[in-house]
C-alpha cells in the first residue's frame, strides 16, 4: 500500500491501521438529485487522492456505458495517495464466468482493484435473483477466482450481510467462504438495508474477524441514523477496511459518512487512516466535494458544516472564550474547520486580516480596517453573498477597501435580448454593452448560447482592444444556486465563475434577484482580477 | 404517569417502557437558524402531545421573560399525552436557594415538572463557574431540595457527564448523589461536548444505573455524529428517558434526533416509548415541526425525509417491487411515510409501467409503449434531462406518449430584454409573448425581476383569459443546476420549477444551453400539468 503508515494501538490494544474505500462516485451516485458528469467524478478523484483516501470506487463499468468512458479519462491522472476500483456483481447465473459480459467490462477498466458484489441472504438469492443456494456459491468462487486469475485484487462486498445472517447464518458464512475459496483480499460485510442496530454489527463483525484469516471491511447504510457509529463498533470489533461516502451520498438515507468516520477515527480512536497531517484538510476537502456535486453541505454536518463549531448560548460563548474545551469536543483547527459565533462581529476576522497581510505585511491584528472589512463582508453575506469559494471576488473586495484598485472600465448600460423561436439556430441571445475605458468609449455586440454567454463576448470585445491580456481569460465554471429559493422565479441567485489564463485559477461571485445581473456582477469581477493581476505582475517585473 | 403503558421486555429482558423527553423548544432553539415565536412554540406543543412524548421541555424561564409569557399561554392548552417541563440551573453560587432570582421565575412558570442544570466536571467547577468543588455540590443538593420543597418533580441533567467522569469518576459521582440526596426523581447524564463514542457512554450509563436506585436518563449531542447511537446504546445500558429534539435541531451539530430514536425503540428494539399506535404519526408529525420551524426537512433523515424509502437504482427498484423486504429495513407506512422510485438512467422499466397504468389500467407489462416511452426518456435524460423531481414533466411525456394530450396553447414568439443600468429600479427585465389559443391570438407583456419572472407574467396573462384556472398557480420553488458546468456561460443549465394550486403540488423540468429557454420549458410544462388536471377533473365531475 502506498499509504501505509505506522499503525497505532487502537483501544483494545490491536496495532493495525485502518483503509478508508470511498465510494461517493459509485454508491454516492445513487443518492437523490446526485448527478456526476465525467469532469465531476475527475475532479473528486482528485480531492479524494489529496485527502488521502486509500480506495476511490469509481464506477460499475459493466452496467454504464458512460463509467467506461470514465475510466479511460481517470487513467491519466496521477494518483499520490488512492487506488481506483472498479465495481460489479457476480456472473450471472447459469453461465461461465469468462463469458460474462459484465465481468468482461469490469477487466476493461484497467484497475488494479476490483470490488464484486454478491448474494448472502438467502432469501435474495430464491426470491430476488431467483436462482438456487448452491449455483449462487458458484457464482461468487468463479467470479472471485476468475478477477484473480485476470491479476486483479478482489475485495468482495457482502451484500445484506447482517440480515443474512440473521435469518440463515450458516449460509451466510459459506458465501463468504466461498469468496475466500476464490482468492479474495477482503470480505466487506455490507449493511444494505441499513437496519442493523451497531452493537449487533460489532457482534457479527467479530464472528467473521474470528473465522477468516483475510481482512474483514464493513459498510454501512443510515436507514436507523446509526451508520457512523455502526461502521465505528465495526471497526472495535476487528474491521480494517470502512466503506462509505464522503459526504454521506448515497440511496434512501444515504451511506455511512467518511468525513465524520475519518475524525473520529483519527482524533477520538487514534487509529491512522488517511496520510498522516492530512485530517487537517477534511474540512476543505469536503466542501469542495459539496461544490462539485452542486449540494449544500449540511451546516450541522459532525466536523465540517459551518455549524459544526458554532456557538450560539451566550453562556456557551463565554465560556469557549475562556476555555475552548468547555464546549468543544475536539479543536476546529484540527478538521481544517473554523470556530465561529453566531450573531456576534468575532467571527471572520482573522481569515480577513490574513488577506490583508497579503497587501500590507506591517498591518497590525486592531487596524480599524479590518473591522471595516468584515462590517462590509456581513453586509454583503447578508444580501446572500458568500466568498468562501470565490476568492478572486473577496480579493477584489479587500483591496477596493484598501485603496489599492481602481477601476478598469466603467459600464454605461448593458443589454440582452433574448427570442424563441429563431432564425440563426446556432444562437438564442444577443447581447449589446457600451463601457468607458481610459476617457474612451466601447460599444460592442455579442451573441451566444443564452444572455450570459453573449454578455461574455460583447464585454471581452470592448475590452481587448485596450487590455490584450482579456484574450487568454477562460471561463472554465458557471454555478447558479438559487437563494430562499421559496420565492420562486422572484429569488435571489448566487452565480459563481470559475476563470483561467493558463496559468492562474481564480473565482468570483455576483447575487441579484436578476440571474443576468448576478452573472454580469460575476462576470466583471473575473475580467477585473485578471486586469489588476496583470498590472501588478508587470510592476513587480520593473522592480 | 398519563402515557404509562404495558411494558414490553427489551433486547436483555428488561421490562420496561422509555421516557422521551422533548427539548425542541430550549435546546432545540440554540441551533442556528431557529426562532420560535410564542405561536410557534404553541403549535409545536401541540404537535409533540399528539405524537405522545411523555416530556415537553418548553423553556427557561429564568433566563428568558418571553418563556415565561408562553408558560402563561401554554397553560391553555389541554395536553392529553405531554407533561410540560422548565428548564433552569442551579442556584448562584454562595447564596441561598429561596433568593435566586431565576429559580423564582422557574416556580413561576408553574409546571409540575422542572430540569435542572448542574456542573458535573471539576475543571467547569473551577474554570468556568470559578467556585470550589464543595459549593457547588451545594449548589446541586439546596437547589433540587428547595424546588422537592415547592411541590416539584425535579429531573438533574449532570452536564458533561462523561467528560467529567473520565476526568475526575469520584467527584462526578459525587454531583449525582447531591442530586439524589436533593430528591431528583431522576439523573440525567448530559454529553454535553458530544465527544464520547457511544460503547463509552453504555459503559458510563450502567455504571449510574447499577449506584443508584433513581430513573437515569440520557442527553447526548450529535458532535461525533453519533448521538442517536450514542442514546440507543444508554437505553441498552438501562436509560429510561431520552432526552432530544424531535429532529435533531441543536446548538453546533444539534442535539440526538428522537424522530429517529422514536422509530428506533419502538420498531427495532419493541421498546415502547410512545402510546401504542402513534408511531405511525411521526412523519406527519416531524413534517409539521419542519413546516413550523421553517426549515427544509432533509430528504436522507431516517424514517422520516422524503427520501428514506427512495429507491434510485434500477436492480433495487426491480427488487422491491418482488418484495419489499429486499431493501427496506421497515414498511415505510411504519412511520407514515411511502415508498417513492425515483427515475434516473438506471431504473428500470417497471416505474414507468406503473405510470402508463395511471392512465390505462390494463396496460400490459409488455407493452410497445413502455419501450417507446423507456427510449424517449433515455434520449431526454441523454441531453440532461433528470425526471426525478420532475414528476410533472414525466406525467405530461407519459401522456404525450400515450396521445392522451393536446396543447392548450401554441408559442408564435417571446422575447426578453433585460437592461441594466435602468430607470425603474423596481424591475431588471421585460418579456413580450405571443401565443396561438383556440384560433386567437394573445399578444402580452410583462416585467419582473429578471427575465424569468418577466416571461411568467406575461404569459400568466396571455393564458388566464382562456383559461382562468392558472390564476391559481403559484411558483413555489426553482432550481437551477448547471451540466458540465466546465463549459461556462456556454454550458447547459436544467432548471426546476415547484408549483402549486392551493391543493396539488408538482414539479417540472426544462433544459437547454439557454437559461432562459429552459426556465421557459419548465415554465410551459407547469402551465400544462394544471391546464390538463383541470380538464380531467372537470370530466370526471361529469362521469
Amino acid at each position: 500500500m502506498k499509504d501505509q503508515k505506522d499503525g497505532a494501538q487502537d483501544k483494545n490494544g490491536l496495532l493495525r491501521n485502518v483503509h478508508i474505500f470511498d465510494s461517493t462516485l459509485r454508491d454516492g451516485a445513487q443518492g437523490e438529485g446526485i448527478s456526476f458528469s465525467v469532469q465531476d467524478k475527475l475532479h473528486i478523484v482528485r480531492a479524494l487522492d489529496e485527502l488521502g483516501v486509500a480506495f476511490i470506487e469509481a464506477g460499475n463499468p459493466g452496467s454504464n456505458p458512460k463509467d467506461l468512458e470514465f475510466f479511460e479519462e481517470v487513467k491519466k491522472i496521477e494518483l499520490s495517495n488512492s487506488h481506483l476500483v472498479a465495481f460489479g456483481s457476480t456472473r450471472r447465473k447459469d453461465i461461465d464466468a469468462s463469458s460474462d459480459q459484465n465481468l468482461r467490462s469490469l477487466l476493461a477498466a484497467g484497475t488494479e482493484y476490483v470490488c464484486i458484489f454478491g448474494k448472502t441472504w438467502d432469501f435474495h438469492v430464491t426470491e430476488i435473483l431467483r436462482s438456487t443456494l448452491v449455483e449462487n456459491l458458484a457464482m461468487i468462487r468463479d467470479t472471485v477466482a476468475f478477477l484473480v486469475g485476470e491479476g486483479r485484487t478482489v475485495f468482495y462486498d457482502a451484500e445484506h450481510y447482517f440480515d443474512a445472517f440473521r435469518s440463515n447464518p450458516g449460509y451466510a458464512m459459506e458465501t463468504l467462504r466461498a469468496a475466500a475459496e476464490g482468492g479474495a483480499s477482503a470480505l466487506v460485510l455490507c449493511d444494505t438495508n441499513g437496519g442493523t442496530l451497531p452493537d449487533d454489527i460489532q457482534l457479527m463483525t467479530e464472528k467473521v474477524v474470528a473465522e477468516f484469516g483475510i481482512p474483514v471491511g464493513i459498510h454501512c447504510h443510515n436507514d436507523t441514523g446509526m451508520a457512523v457509529a455502526s461502521s465505528i463498533l465495526a471497526v472495535k470489533g476487528g474491521a480494517v477496511q470502512v466503506q462509505g461516502t464522503m459526504l454521506g451520498f448515497g440511496e434512501r438515507t444515504g451511506n455511512a459518512n467518511l468525513s465524520t468516520i475519518i475524525a473520529n477515527l483519527e482524533l477520538k480512536m487514534h487509529i491512522p487512516c488517511i496520510p498522516a497531517g492530512r485530517v487537517a484538510d477534511l474540512t476543505p476537502v469536503a466542501r469542495r466535494i459539496a461544490e462539485i456535486a452542486n449540494i449544500n453541505l449540511e451546516g450541522g454536518m459532525p466536523f465540517v458544516g459551518h455549524n459544526a463549531f458554532a456557538h450560539k448560548a451566550g453562556m456557551h460563548i463565554d465560556a469557549v472564550t475562556k476555555n475552548s474545551t468547555a464546549y468543544e469536543h475536539v479543536p476546529p483547527d484540527a478538521v481544517g474547520n473554523e470556530r465561529t459565533f453566531l450573531m456576534s462581529e468575532v467571527a471572520g476576522r482573522s481569515m480577513i486580516i490574513e488577506k490583508i497581510r497579503k497587501f500590507d505585511p506591517n498591518i497590525k491584528k486592531d487596524t480599524p480596517l479590518a473591522a471595516q472589512i468584515v462590517a462590509r463582508v456581513k453586509e454583503l453575506e447578508h444580501e446572500g453573498y458568500q466568498f468562501e469559494g470565490a476568492e478572486g471576488s473577496f480579493e477584489l473586495l479587500v483591496r477596493k477597501n484598501m485603496g489599492k484598485y481602481k477601476p478598469f472600465f466603467d459600464l454605461h448600460y448593458y443589454k440582452i435580448i433574448g427570442e424563441q423561436p429563431i432564425d440563426d439556430v446556432t444562437c438564442t441571445a444577443f447581447a449589446q454593452v457600451k463601457i468607458g475605458v481610459e476617457g474612451e468609449m466601447a460599444i460592442t455586440a455579442g451573441e451566444g448560447d443564452g444572455p450570459v454567454h453573449a454578455l461574455d463576448c460583447a464585454l471581452r470585445k470592448g475590452l481587448e482592444r485596450f487590455y490584450p491580456g482579456v484574450r487568454q481569460i477562460r471561463l472554465t465554471d458557471f454555478k447558479v444556486r438559487v437563494l430562499d429559493s421559496r420565492s420562486a422565479t422572484a429569488a435571489k441567485v448566487r452565480v459563481l465563475i470559475e476563470s483561467t489564463d493558463g496559468e492562474e485559477v481564480w473565482t468570483t461571485v455576483g447575487v441579484s434577484s436578476d440571474l443576468i445581473e448576478a452573472s454580469w456582477l460575476a462576470l466583471v469581477d473575473s475580467f477585473e482580477y485578471k486586469l489588476i493581476t496583470d498590472v501588478e505582475k508587470r510592476f513587480r517585473a520593473y522592480l
